[in-house]
């Protein structure tokens, strides 16, 4: 078993980390601050972002770039997608043999609108990896750390990293499928998360699961729409990837973006949730971006758009969510078909 | 406005009148027993199936079929499925004008294997109503008849019929959408109800959200499957009536399946449940008329097999949970892709 390279001791990252471990890989965690490196090594837990969780010897946290990096063959980036190119910048001059890299962070960079596959290409030189790979699907991190059934989808240009990594991770309660549609799962992971803000803000305002269910549908729908206009495939948004991790998101209080927009419904403004939360919520940034893609890409999103309003213009969450229950279009179809459309022409 | 016949006092058919009371229409509403018509006209409640609600003076509760159907210009029927074809054996010597037929039951009738609809063909001369409506969709009849914001979707083959029965139901909490696609939105409402209580086996095994939304997520590519050998459009899996309403029936404790199989998964045995529910449960006849139709129409659908097992066969359910989490093909588009020829092939 070789050694594995995870950056990244948030939620996620350190889950995954349990994961890597449990099937006898070495891991070497980094975590940005020296103090959470230690109080891992040191308490064999992290506390704020895994309550209750033993962190498994093998799993050894560092705050040493080049330390964590050197001798693994595999590199599993799992750090907020606002930073993802600066550790990208500082990765470069540490690889030293050929390694697969694999991220499983949900958002598109904000400013470029890019995919974190596209920002990794970018700054690390195509010599240095065998391929980029991306991890994503339904699966909040506290239920993977307690070894809790878990299916997730992992893509790559060539099938057959893709198959490396995920021997690397499967294991009988962590499920790994493989599909060939790096942008749609990408796009999945990152484009939920705006939907699960909408969710919570219906939740915070005391409405019930039927208008939940209603915006999660449309919502589907529109980043579908906007999915496929940047290259992906439709059918990957019926995944786990897509309905899959929507549902988990939207469903469940483990969500930060789910708590973030039940705070907004409950007529908090963004700043004052942000602080609150003190973790990074990558749905607030995700809206931002898909809200100026859709406007670029002329492609219709109702529900981003009312959300965008309520996070950067200050609209009333009440307002927003009642025009969007009694705006939608008198057939259902219309929507729908204006996807199969864009499939059926691609 | 004229008058409305409501077939059925449970609590979609209470709650349906509601919504056509609030609208202004007068509404006949039949309960099967005297006693139960007596309770709601008298104590202007319907206790055991909406509890706390107040039933608005304009709904009238009557046993006698011939009395409520008598003057109405529509009749909507909200009937278990196995008495579907009963109640339209009485309900054909009943009607001496051209009525709209809209039915709201969701289920797939036993040993036929007919859909609603099809069923009211059957049992009524098409020259006594204009045209047969469906209506569903993401809709706890708790939530409607409280007046919380709600989306349903309703067909028919006649586009002028379903608008005519949509602007019947619209109003500002209710919100209404067409589809043109009859047989998916009965399928899907029917056979949402299967995966619903394999959520609720799930959740009562103490598995957490990523294993239920993995199960939702594959149960949904699965009745896509079978809906469209049955000449269903696979984009309305991805609707209000496909997606939204799986969402709603399966993430709520208000869902009547997903207590079901909650209590399945807890250990209980079918015959235990269903006695100590007092209701039906439409998903259990379903899972057997979907089990029965995927071997006569070949198609692969292993969590209907699954549950049908723990159901009618005593298997236990953590054993078919695991299989099913386990079993998954290694590459998830594998079936997403069959569903994408069948609809490219159509």
């Amino acid at each position: 078993m070789g050694k594995v390279a995870v950056l990244g001791a948030g939620s996620w990252g350190t889950a995954l980390a349990i994961v890597l471990a449990d099937n006898g890989h070495e891991v070497a965690l980094w975590a940005h601050r020296k103090e959470h490196a230690d109080e891992i090594n040191e308490t064999r837990a992290n506390e704020k972002y895994l309550k209750g969780v033993t962190i498994p010897e093998r799993i050894v946290a560092d705050s040493q770039l080049d330390r964590v990096v050197g001798g693994a063959d595999h590199i599993l980036l799992v750090v907020p997608t606002k930073a993802m190119r600066e550790v990208c910048q500082n990765l470069r001059e540490l690889i030293d043999h050929k390694v697969t890299i694999t991220h499983a962070s949900k958002g598109i960079e904000p400013e470029t609108f890019k995919r974190v596959s596209e920002v990794i290409h970018e700054e690390i030189p195509e010599e240095l990896y065998e391929d980029i790979v991306v991890l994503s699907g339904p699966s909040h991190a506290e239920e993977v750390s307690l070894r809790q059934p878990t299916t997730v989808t992992i893509s790559s240009k060539k099938l057959e990293v893709a198959e490396k990594v995920q021997d690397l991770f499967m294991n009988r309660q962590f499920r790994v499928y493989t599909s060939p549609d790096l942008i749609g799962v990408e796009l999945g992971g990152a484009l939920k998360n705006i939907i699960a803000l909408g969710a919570g803000i219906s939740d915070g305002l005391g409405y019930g699961d039927n208008a939940k269910a209603a915006l999660i549908t449309r919502g589907l729908a529109e980043i579908a729409r906007l999915g496929t206009s940047m290259g992906a495939n439709p059918l990957t948004f019926s995944g786990l990837t897509g309905v899959g991790d929507l549902i988990v998101t939207c469903t469940s209080s483990h969500s930060r973006n789910w708590r973030a927009g039940y705070k907004l419904g409950q007529g908090n403004d963004l700043d004052e949730v942000l602080e609150e939360m003190g973790m990074v919520v990558e749905g607030v940034r995700t809206t931002k971006a898909a809200y100026q893609l859709s406007q670029t890409q002329d492609v219709e999103m109702p529900i981003t758009s009312g959300i965008y309003r309520i996070l950067f213009e200050k609209a009333h969450a009440r307002d927003v969510v009642d025009q969007l229950m009694t705006r939608i279009r008198r057939h259902e179809m219309e929507d729908l078909t204006n996807i199969l459309d864009e499939q059926m022409n691609d």
